[in-house]
């Protein structure tokens, strides 16, 4: 099967992936009087008269918009919001899914900045979390922290930090396996773009010390030129010593290789250069930076990809339906950094000592534990 | 049973009326390469190629936003967006349960007509039409007008044209029934908000040639203080020989009533004055103008109103419903007036000769025939 003519045969049958269903039968008079008028006037009226009322009476309470730009989908790239739709559509389909969570796709006939914060501002309040989906680098962390700042409901670019939880659970479970601590580990994240630094962040506050960030370029250091402002900010936290040098430089000895960049630009020997035991997330797609087999042969010893046909699959579908599952439960007005550090480790928790492998360091997507475990980790976190 | 308590109660039950569903499993790893990545880049590319694939892959062909700033809403006024959610959500659900339209609730944390009107030009890619809601006058007309102009896609105010299709479809039947050209009729209009204006409109392109429009002032004419510019407006096509007075005044020989304002305005005198074989619908909610049985008992022939606990009930969900299911399966651009014209010809064509008599002008709210009807109507417009 070519999956790419199936998937459009079967996008063209499905005709769009959701459907807003009612949860009542609206059949007789008396139905309609209930859940229409005249009877809808008497939750308005609570909602009006307190506003924490509509957490109780509306689909507020379950429901997320996924909301995009179009400027960053999947590898496609800057394809406008109605190229978009199938992935926002996809996404709020895995939202129910997986999590039970509503989700309605909103792609923004805008690309400016300060034109989606105010969109998304105006129509929240029919939603009770905002999850930010493929808007591109550096844009994002300013929509982001400018929504979070606004808003008193959940906002979360998941292709940041959904994809960083992920990355941490993998990674700790291969230094459980590999049986060394994170204290001690180098680590290298290549790419810079949203994922990369969201990704280097999360690690940092897990409790890595070491971290090198490098970009097409090679280390981001001091001397980097062109970066912008988000990138800068991480000289703060990485690359201490201020090292200059290219990927392979930056490889040498480390423990950890991240990598959310380009097809094959790690090489065997540069593997081969790394510490013991070394770990690689190779999750370039569909293509990753090295392919498992090679990297294994060099001397790797746990490798993940972003592809389900290779061992330790990273995928966010694990992540984002238990985290905003968890944080509309516990009407949380924001995921904190606390949230993702104890999701990342409660998915690291459900690979038992016993199933704990080189080839086997993260939950399966279809885990169907993975969605209760990370939404009892966030609402923990909030209460 | 109180269905206030009731429908309380319900919607907390209910905890939001309506859930975002996948139209497909996601089970498996294919499950999940078919309808979400790597899979869906294809119909992405596809819509990125040619915008029209949009209605073909994706669900903006099928899907309405119900959008609201909570200004109007039924009638408790200016109760805002949060409050407004449950009618809105009833309204979504009314779509699907009556026409098979997905609809998504949009409620705006804004009043400003300019604010109103770029957000849902931003937030269009998603939706296949824009159902406005619950917006006062005068605003709604600018808000409604400038939307039409901005977008490529059908904007509708049910609250203004939904009604004015079911009330022209009422009449339509009522002059059936008493033997009266629409050219000889004198119609008075009482209350000159969204919806009194827009029946007025409805009315004279139907071709009703003797029209007259009343606030709480008594009769709208050049000499009435404080018009909006739309009321201005209908003074071109309306009270064509400029009459002043009162309600009262207007109605002594009027044959057609039409009451979108407030309860117990009407009195048996002024129904007593108005010409044989009178026809009122008095639909201000949840008291009618006149109550059916004063009117009869005054001389009317025929008495409709918004209520489900009399006969002729004047309920906007014989039409919009079809309204948009129409307009979407013809991909229209636009609401034509043709098309509204078409709507409330084909559901007055609903009532038999057999069928039609005095408490029995309007299909049912639960005719299963209104919406492929009116669907029909409006697509054969667009043809």
């Amino acid at each position: 099967m070519n999956i790419s003519e199936e998937s459009l045969r079967l996008h063209g049958e499905w005709c769009g992936k959701l459907d807003t269903v009612p949860k009542m039968s609206i059949a007789t008079r008396e139905d309609l009087a209930l859940a229409y008028t005249p009877g809808v006037a008497e939750p308005c009226r609570k909602i009006a008269a307190d506003a924490d009322e509509a957490y109780r009476y509306t689909m507020k309470a379950n429901t997320v918009a996924v909301v995009t730009d179009g400027s960053a989908v999947l590898g496609l790239g800057n394809i406008g919001p109605l190229a978009a739709m199938p992935v926002m559509e996809g996404k709020a389909a895995l939202f129910k899914a997986f999590g039970g969570v509503n989700a309605v796709p909103i792609c923004l006939d805008t690309q400016d900045v300060d034109e989606i914060v105010e969109t998304v501002v105006r129509i929240a309040p029919a939603f009770g979390g905002i999850n930010l989906e493929d808007i591109s680098a550096p844009r994002c962390f300013e929509v982001e922290r400018r929504l979070i700042d606004a808003l008193d409901i959940p906002v979360f670019h998941d292709d940041q930090h959904g994809t960083a939880i992920v990355v941490l659970s993998g990674i700790i479970n291969a230094l459980r396996l590999v049986g060394k601590r994170k204290e001690d580990c180098r680590v290298v994240v290549n790419g810079a773009g949203s994922a990369g630094i969201a990704i280097s962040k999360l690690l940092l506050s897990y409790g890595f010390c070491h971290l090198t960030l490098c970009d097409i370029n090679g280390i981001v250091s001091s001397r980097t030129q062109g970066l912008n402002e988000a990138q800068r900010a991480m000289l703060a936290t990485t690359n201490l010593d201020d090292r200059q040098g290219t990927l392979a430089d930056a490889l040498v000895g480390a423990d950890v290789f991240v990598g959310v960049s380009a097809p094959n630009v790690v090489s065997a020997e540069m593997v081969a250069s790394m510490n013991d035991d070394a770990i690689l997330f190779a999750m370039a797609n569909p293509d990753p930076e090295i392919l498992p087999d090679v990297a294994k042969a060099a001397g790797a010893r746990v490798v993940g990809t972003g592809r389900s046909d290779f061992p330790n699959q990273i995928n966010n579908v694990v992540a984002f339906p238990g985290i905003f599952k968890g944080a509309l439960e516990a009407r949380a007005p924001r995921i904190t950094e606390a949230m993702k550090l104890a999701a990342a480790e409660a998915l690291a928790s459900l690979v038992s000592d016993e199933d704990l492998c080189e080839d086997f360091i993260m939950p399966e997507p279809f885990d169907p534990r993975a969605v209760e475990c990370v939404a009892r980790a966030v609402r923990e976190c909030r209460e």
